[in-house]
């Protein structure tokens, strides 16, 4: 039985030697790839691969690399969202476009997409169909998350329903596969997968709007961002389309006007909407929002077949997902 | 027996089907693709993966999804190549970036390389882990040849071994693969296997140096491209490579300072190249090492075990590309 930190160490020891055998030539192409894989992060989607295999089976070695494939995938998208996005900063650091250049971003970005499904496909023969399926098909709905989430920056009304959707593909589908690949290679049955699958959907849903609410009521230093961020951005999260749904007359008008004025200074802004969020109850909404997914997916967790204790160290994960401030 | 023609009416067929299934929303996500997969194209690869295996099985379908498998990762390449390029068009049309914007030609392309996945995975079981290993390989060579490609933009000695070997594993290794992918696919021998990637890595050379050949000495109309654009763009290709190393005195300072002069119009720079590429005699060396590989590709397809009338429809595949005027 492994808990999430012994599974984390577990990963990271593997991750240390593999990204040894990636010092190649060209150095343009592989150093961003060591830079970005070196650069910390939880390493939650390749824990919860282990975590999941654990319920099933106890030779956890052998979910090791389908768990780098799912972890390096999820730095691929990081770095390609990062050119899309303009971002400059990352995990305290510089981007590897920022460091090095857009063409350089794009081209390592593609080869850690390669070498993602090289790890996924080192795994038993008899799972290799069932595991890639799995792997493309959501890795095709991230593809389309981070499209919807592009086109809502020039959408004006995204509904509460398009935004949960967005986040659900973005987001809460590759947790989801971790947990079912996982399932998948500990030799779970088809139902149980599913169940894990759902369990990880719901718990990414509720990752992503925690973090939504952490942007504004976190705290800077403990979250690691600057808070407000998404305010800044006008980014359209959930608390900003729960308050243009639930805001009337004055309030609305209020909200409306500080969105467009492109020339009120960061601060003020911030200042502003944080006060509407307040006065409208938004915190209040989203973690009940947060608390329904955070529900249904405990729901799902308890209705696997599977030893009690493994299941315990599943749920305390969720449980320290729910109540962290970064 | 299926002559390339008829793999290629095979395979279109496969691919209109195909790419009906991805109408799919966002459509900024998949309309690029359908955009750039219904562009038209030589069919080379696939057509090869089709006629590699039926050198040993005559159930062709079953080797039309990691034929497309393959091509859907060619295009995906073009697509972003065309991105750090900045090339404005190909085949005739604009490319993604341009018609679209820089983002979705990303995002795009990232969903490109993970559909070319899906279909590689859509062959029999008992060869998926072999096909997959050959696949990843080489797609990450494909990579690092196109990192050695924009390295050597900047870079002021490139030797021909240098140039070779970028070639080789920009283009000649997909080439090789899908070769190597029909045969393992038709059940061939791990050595037969080899032998028919190196085969395909041999006139893949070939064809790219007959490329290379025919910028400068093809007929734009037919050829496609207006001629001259390496010169122009001052590309390090075989033939710059060669006429660098064997020009002396008058000559080699000629062709430096043309190919160092930024302000002489675009006709006379072709002109004056072209020129002492005759002068040089480069046009017979570069077709002398073209016919090199192009030898020891027919060497390779000869020492294949399997019937006389498939190979001699490959061998007409490698005649027709070393006498191709486009």
């Amino acid at each position: 039985m492994f808990t999430l930190q012994q599974c984390q160490e577990i990963f990271n020891t593997a991750l240390l030697r593999e990204v040894e055998l990636l010092k190649k030539k060209p150095e343009e192409l592989y150093l961003p790839v060591e830079y970005i894989m070196s650069s910390g992060g939880k390493r939650l989607r390749p824990s919860l691969v282990l975590m999941s295999f654990n319920l099933f089976s106890d030779d956890i070695e052998s979910a090791v690399y389908p768990a780098l494939g799912i972890e390096f995938f999820h730095n691929f998208t990081l770095l390609h969202d990062d050119i899309m996005d303009k971002s400059p900063m990352r995990r305290n650091n510089p981007t590897v476009h920022t460091k090095w250049n857009e063409n350089v971003a794009i081209l390592s970005g593609d080869a850690m997409a390669i070498i993602a499904y090289h790890y996924i496909s080192k795994c038993r023969a008899e799972f290799l169909t069932s595991v890639l399926e799995t792997f493309s098909q959501s890795a095709l709905k991230v593809c389309e998350g981070q499209q919807y989430d592009m086109n809502f920056e020039t959408l004006q009304d995204v509904s509460e329903a398009d935004y949960l959707k967005m986040i659900e593909l973005k987001t809460a589908v590759l947790i989801a596969t971790s947990l079912k690949t996982g399932a998948i290679l500990g030799g779970a049955k088809t139902q149980e997968a599913n169940t894990l699958y759902d369990f990880g959907k719901n718990l990414g849903l509720a990752f992503q709007l925690q973090d939504d609410l952490l942007d504004v009521f976190g705290n800077s230093e403990v979250f690691g961002k600057p808070i407000g961020a998404d305010i800044i951005a006008n980014k359209k999260t959930y608390l900003m389309i729960k308050a243009l749904s639930v805001a009337r007359d004055n309030d609305l008008a209020e909200l409306k006007q500080t969105l467009s004025n492109k020339y009120s200074g960061h601060a003020e802004k911030i200042k502003t909407i944080t006060g509407l969020y307040h006065k409208l109850n938004i915190q209040k909404y989203t973690a009940g929002k947060i608390k329904c997914y955070y529900d249904n997916a405990l729901q799902c967790l308890e209705s696997v077949n599977s030893g009690a204790r493994t299941k315990e160290y599943l749920r305390s994960v969720a449980e320290m997902l729910m109540h962290r401030e970064r």
